[in-house]
């Protein structure tokens, strides 16, 4: 986050009963709302020192709140509000930091707080850290947190060849999510296998879990052995893809936005139903998460007028997405682990040999706490 | 789900390239496009026997997919497309309950699968459920899990005051969402509190985490000890008040759907954001998750010239949340474990005594793994 700056002798503040406003004297101007100020009251009786929590309801303060005055000593202004004589003070620093007509409206799971990628970003290497270094170092956790935010996923190298130790990967930066599959999933060839995932079928570009709401945010992947012939793993970004989409047919990227379709999974102690779209987008149509599994998409129930549209967009989409400059491909040796962050990244994986031995073990995690995580690193 | 019955000796089936057309002979037609029959198609060069998953691409399909020939024999049709000369066979029943043209468009989450409720609604009793009958009797589970579904929450006694005990209710149906708060977390008076629900004070209507993405689907919170004055819970349903502000304004719904704002935790190990709106509807418009907790909205940050239109639509519906006619309130007893729906069920409490112990236990769970089990043991 940047560190606003304020120079006290050149700004100049002013206020009328519905309105502050602040110049700051460098071309940049807060006009902030009484009932805002209010709302966001700093003092003891508005919050909760300790946890910061507001302790006031809207329904609290009075309908035709406003200001009635307004002092400014050095960096703070105190301000009174009338009807209800409520007095609160506010630093300059704060109010810069928070005033709603300087900052951007942060969406971190937005396109736009990305580094959407092709393959060709990735031409020299891709982003890895190393497991040891990892644990060990606030700065390579940063890293590798950082590379997981931008580009959706990072490689971690020299992960012990432990059974479950995916499950400790994990608890450095968040909390596993169980599924029905278990806390963590075997990858490997398995007879009368209740999901493709489980045989030596290659699997095309696909996020997992669709037909779970909520998805799981973050898949991770650790190869223990790996002797076949084949079992390449390809990642891709979907985001970037959708975006392509959105150059080349505007209508095709909206129609994925606004149909929903049924994704489902069923075995013999599951049933698991979704309804979503494909796309989803923020309140300024930017991209914030995928959801695309060709296998797992239920009977397409949609309106009859729209389901020639919607194949259109579908096929149009998961055309791009097999184009090969937006993907890159390598195989996972025993020791490493990837980890993606599944509302973005596809990842598919190639057929391999029924000789030898290919064993993954996975697990699912949110994205929620790898970013609580990066934040608080950030600020240490 | 309705059994569909067909009468083979009155329909007729009939084709073009592009649509299959079955009129069911009963008044109900069935208009299904080429792609879409190819795309479903049931043979096991198409769908895995086993996982019932989809083993083609939509781009495998040819562009220019159509019916070659349809022949019907007693319930099974058989169809050839081209120009790929692939042949399928559906069952008639098959297709009458996957049909888009007759069947519902699913959506387990939205209202209109919901019953929505007030105060009146459980004028003699709340739901409830022993939960030995729980662990016990498929019956009892399905009926407590139906409640859940339809009214949003359950109330299951005799829950035995062991310490943890609220995961293992969680283990009858789905799966733990561990937090930072931890897999459980305990509700009693702590001094320094990070978080107003660990203090003694009142709190309003609110669902919890809403700076969580995803948000936990459900809480459970189970009663150890209680000999406080006060301390009543109180539930609401979040989705009837919403539907409530659509009647009274239409234009405050519309603003809580399209506004989306900022939610934030922060302590020394945590700092979770997110941007979401108040309301998320679905295609239809209908209601499919609430967020709202007064304490933990961060800092305000729309657009200048929406501030004052937020703030008369988030007032309104937070006047609506404190009508007493939308509440139910009771005290929590030893033994009792309420569970309800955190994407629509708002709680609160009473402030309660210093005097005497108020001990709960509180944990976190999915809707999706409490979807599934319902629908399971509906199927059995």
């Amino acid at each position: 986050m940047p560190v606003n700056t304020i120079a006290i002798e050149v700004l100049n503040v002013s206020f009328t009963e519905n309105q502050l406003t602040i110049d700051w004297g460098d071309g940049r101007k807060s006009q902030l709302a009484a009932i805002w100020l209010r709302d966001h009251c700093q003092m003891p009786e508005s919050r909760d020192p300790i946890s910061g929590q507001r302790l006031l309801n809207i329904t609290d303060i009075p309908n035709d709140i406003h200001i009635a005055h307004v002092e400014q000593n050095n960096d703070m202004l105190t301000i009174d509000f009338a009807p209800e004589s409520h007095q609160s003070e506010f630093s300059l620093c704060w109010l810069l930091d928070n005033c709603y007509c300087l900052n951007r409206q942060a969406d971190d799971r937005s396109e736009t707080g990305k580094k959407l990628w092709l393959k060709s970003t990735f031409a020299t290497q891709l982003p890895r850290c190393h497991y040891h270094r990892f644990c060990d170092s606030a700065d390579s956790k940063r890293f590798a947190l950082q590379s997981f935010k931008d580009f959706g996923f990072v490689i971690l190298d020299d992960v012990p060849c432990h059974e479950g130790e995916v499950l400790n990967v994990i608890k450095q930066f968040g909390f596993v999510r169980e599924t029905n599959y278990g806390p963590l999933f075997e990858v490997r060839t398995k007879v009368d296998a209740n999901n493709l995932a489980f045989t030596n079928l290659g699997l095309g570009c696909h996020l997992d879990n669709p037909y779970r709401d909520p998805v799981p945010g973050i898949q991770l992947l650790h190869c223990l052995q790996s002797s076949t012939t084949g079992g390449e793993s390809i990642l891709q970004d979907g985001f970037m893809a959708a975006s392509i989409l959105r150059d080349e047919n505007p209508q095709h990227f909206e129609t994925l936005c606004q149909q929903w379709i049924n994704y489902r999974f069923q075995d013999a102690n599951t049933d698991l139903h979704s309804r979503v779209p494909m796309f989803e987008v923020n309140e300024k149509n930017e991209i914030i998460k995928v959801r695309y599994n060709n296998r797992s998409i239920g009977s397409l129930n949609i309106d009859p007028d729209q389901v020639t549209k919607f194949y259109a967009a579908y096929r149009h989409y998961a055309q791009i997405i097999e184009r090969e400059s937006l993907q890159v491909m390598f195989k996972l040796n025993p020791g490493e682990l990837m980890m993606f962050d599944n509302t973005r990244i596809m990842h598919a994986r190639r057929a391999y040999s029924k000789g030898g031995v290919r064993h993954l073990q996975g697990a699912y995690s949110d994205l929620d706490g790898l970013y609580s995580t990066l934040s608080t690193l950030k600020q240490h």
